[in-house]
């Protein structure tokens, strides 16, 4: 199977999933200012989903150029995973529009947990395929991150009746653990860009 | 015609028809899980929905490889298959806000098996301008499945006013059987992929 | 500029366009067939837009093959193309949710009026730029067609109070007309494929 | 990072963009040209977006060939462009169901301002990496539009108050201001042509 086909599927997915998430967004029935107020937890919600779901389109990319062949495993894995980051408009949505609850918290860290488990499996799947093992090893192999991700997860979720400020705290921290650009990935790639423009 | 623009639109339609689909789930209007329960139908038939669409898009890339060119009568034919596919959305709603009552069910019955008519069509218009009939033949022939879930679909309709869901049971079947990697297609694809990478 | 990039944003925006149009189609709030009664002439409606915007992706192709550079005249003539386009959902709903009646059906026609002469706008600022003035003129100098679809518009618009029913009747004419294949362009870009695959 | 993945995402977040704004378009409940009426600002504040959001699709196309590397700087950069233009749609549907009051205007005028700060520091992330900085000085160095731009919107949100049809004509202004062709752009990208077809 072509990858090009999979990855530009998986980026109109990611495409639409960013941004159809505006359409949540009820303008305010007056003119003031003062009526985007109660419009404000659910752009809170939409500025660190729209973080998510583009770290997620990044992290994809890089993981699909060791993607040597895209068996049936690897584009079960990458559809499970699309799955799941379409259902994030839908809890960004609660999660705003009940002004950040425990419950609607909890939903939200649950459906991202299980799109990084998703991301997870992918990286399994293409791992066992890939033509480069020891660049993919290197790669994704000591992945801190990803170890680290899941906890503060587990965290937000379980403090979301403490403070849901605290869980939206947690959640932030590890979107800014992602966009922080990964060094010994980069170098990865870099190393592997020697003699070839365009990876 | 370019065929890689046929591909590319039909990819962009999918990844719409896919996604617009979360738009449907209508948020709990209360901040607790039990306000879920009454959108577990819809989730449910999102689900399914979402893996048919899944299944169509990879179907319908092995079927492109071995377009040789792009006919009226193929892309109509393609034109054809997207009509249905996007109506999936209207039924699955229709379905899922309802909580499976058997004429909804039968409506999701008969969209998808006009989908699956729809892709016979789109088989057999590439079937006569294939540049590879062997291979075509091959690849299609036999086409087991093919025979198999259109008698499945007539039963899950026809089941609808005994239970729905045995329907909707019948449907599940339908997905898993196209889910499972199908050996004689990949036989097939890696025979023809020996000494040149990417089909 | 890249033609490329011109034509990957415009199949995108048309595969939006396309699709959109199904959200417009509100799900019965009943389990019975009956309800679906009244979203009928929607879903007419909805069979004759998708075709027609099958139709001007198609042409639209057509047309940027011969295209040799992207001036920004050819851009914004595009763009302009683009815009009537992404009204037509507007006037689709309009009209199927009012059942045909004349003066919807009178904005329906317009605006694929206006779709018409933008598209035509784009095809003489292709025209004045292309590098095969020959090929361009043999593909769309005697253009029967794009003569008689304004005609025909034009008469729609106008019977759209003595039946809407011919008016439709008119609708569907035009896109018959352009669905059964036009042997001349076929015959010009066949001509033009020799000695290389893929146009 | 592929250059191409990222035009492609971007491309695909900015024709959905440019396209789900009609859907805030609401059909009217009657069927008489007369209930298009109150449509008509929202109409018009659909036509001025539509334009911005052409010419940055336009603008970004030309930055982005002169990007060398895709490093996370420039990603993110990216990223951060596409959020505010995500949020457009919201303010171009408050502005026009509002009726061009001051306060939603003013909010236009923001949204599109932090558009245009984004922009900026793109082309700055572009401009420090870019492994043609002459040629990248000469097409954005002396940027007057991008100096008169800011000013017009900053005088736009000003004079809100005091007429929101002079602050939608500044807003018509910056619009036109973009669309005629820049002569000193054309040439240099023509001179980098020379010899190469497809820039």
């Amino acid at each position: 199977m072509n990858k090009g086909r999979l990855e530009a599927f998986s980026d109109g997915v990611l495409a639409i999933v960013i941004t159809i998430m505006v359409l949540e967004l009820k303008v305010p029935v007056e003119a003031s200012f003062a009526g985007l107020i109660p419009s404000l937890p659910l752009l809170l919600g939409y500025a660190l989903s729209f973080v998510y779901v583009a770290i997620y389109w990044n992290n994809h990319h890089h993981l699909l150029t060791l993607a040597s062949r895209v068996t049936p495993g690897v584009m079960w894995a990458n559809m499970h995973l699309l799955f799941w980051l379409t259902l994030t408009p839908f809890v960004t949505e609660w999660m705003g529009k009940q002004s950040f609850q425990p419950e609607p918290i909890m939903a939200y860290g649950a459906v991202f947990s299980l799109c990084a488990l998703a991301y997870h499996i992918l990286q399994w799947q293409i791992g066992i395929t890939t033509a480069h093992p020891e660049r993919f090893k290197q790669a994704f192999g000591r992945d801190l991150k990803g170890v680290v991700s899941p906890v503060l997860y587990l965290m937000a979720i379980g403090l979301a009746y403490v403070s849901p400020y605290l869980s939206y705290g947690l959640f932030l921290l590890v979107a800014l653990l992602w966009i922080i650009p990964d060094k010994r990935l980069v170098a990865v790639f870099e190393a592997s860009d020697d003699g070839k423009h365009d990876v």
